[in-house]
């Protein structure tokens, strides 16, 4: 299946001029979901994955079904407030201004080998984050999945070094 | 497995006198999410489901999994102004206020199955609003599956005549 003619293209989405990669056209044709988790928990199958982390929110459309296709467990990472427990945190550059995120401190164990999956790699901001979050919590990251990638934003330049993969290239 | 015992309580979260119920620890333990999923799963099996449905964010973190373990598609419910295409809305009233939630209005066909899975039935207040949007898209709403529910709360009053389902009950 071709799963690139399943994204939905919205024109000026949020802003003029942006051109937003809408992945719920792929999420509720059943048997492209079941593609791209498929293709995914593929790629990690070796690899002896313990806990899939996924941003919000996208991250955990795409993470959470192959967390449970793999039998690895799931951890959320977060906007400021939204974890109820103690946190780790971590801020990083936009082109304007600063944005943040969270992780709980207890949520990855030493030691244990990490997937990180999200939807979309652009200038890769929030993945850069996500990563210095598990490393700093003592997880080793074994692999980085995402649905699409923009590859033109060259985000993948950031994970020199790292596994990262994608199914979808623009 | 207990996974009650995997929930965590945090006090004063996000307000104090609120105790919060963190399913993080429960969802980064691979064998009580794998549980989660499967009890779910086999919840809806007989059903024919064509689509789950989960509002953001728990919702994508329960639901998603069980989408993929039944093989059914994924729409998500999200707060206004997150989702790209055109949509439908729905107003509903807190105790204090009131609060919107959006689905697209091509997520459901008519006349497909439909289950909504969110991760605690308080008041119901957001799954009755999400109920109203599958059935005016003309989805028929065949199971409502929760993680947990707060029986003294009564919310599963506003379902009557639905299918509606807990795993863990206060």
């Amino acid at each position: 299946m071709d799963l690139k003619e399943k994204i939905r293209n919205v024109q000026d989405f949020p802003k003029p001029g942006i051109g937003f990669k809408d992945i719920t056209t792929l999420l509720k044709d059943k048997d492209a979901f079941k593609e791209m988790v498929d293709i995914m928990a593929d790629n990690l199958k070796d690899l002896d994955v313990d806990v899939i982390v996924g941003p919000e929110a996208r991250g955990f459309l795409t993470g959470a079904p192959v967390a449970y296709a793999v039998g690895a467990g799931f951890v959320p990472i977060r906007k400021p407030g939204k974890l109820p427990a103690e946190t780790e945190s971590y801020e990083y550059e936009l082109e304007y201004g600063t944005d943040k995120i969270e992780i709980h401190k207890d949520a990855i164990e030493k030691g244990q080998k990490v997937a990180i999956i999200d939807d979309l790699l652009a200038t890769g901001g929030t993945m850069e984050a996500a990563v210095k979050l598990i490393e700093k919590l003592g997880g080793e990251v074994v692999s980085i999945q995402f649905l699409i990638e923009l590859e033109f934003l060259n985000g993948r330049e950031k994970f020199d070094g790292y596994n990262v993969e994608s199914i979808i290239k623009y």
